[in-house]
């Protein structure tokens, strides 16, 4: 069994609301040092078999074919 | 500048109809060695100042407070 973590995150320059309004929200909480906030997702994968560069390859494809919109996100993959 | 990473799971238990969507999506695709897979969030936060122990601290507050349910989720803090 092969645990990998993805992590998808909007490139540099593109507009993220979501993380606007939670630094707005900090910012009301009293959190006046946060300078800014981006917000992105995570997945945490199980695969079956133990070949690892089988593995990171098809995560790979994942990530191009689901998990990341690559016009607009990153995606960063580790393998545990 | 400080630049911190929150990530955001689950805990273990708890369901994720979410990560299970995913799951059957990415079996519908042909990556048939998918066992389970999970989703969470990440934020990526740029504090003022240059205090990690305050840093650290203010995103354990932040975390409590506003970014995990801690009810139902984990949550992890690194300082880059």
């Amino acid at each position: 069994m092969i645990r990998a973590r993805v992590t998808v995150t909007l490139k540099n320059g593109v507009l993220d609301p979501q993380g606007k309004a939670i630094e707005g929200a900090l910012s009301a909480l009293g959190f006046g040092d946060v300078a800014a906030v981006r917000q992105g997702k995570v997945f945490d994968i199980e695969m079956e078999g133990s070949d690892r560069a089988r593995a990171a390859a098809e995560l790979k494809a994942m990530c191009e074919k689901l998990l990341a919109n690559t016009v607009i996100e990153d995606y960063a993959v580790e393998i545990g």
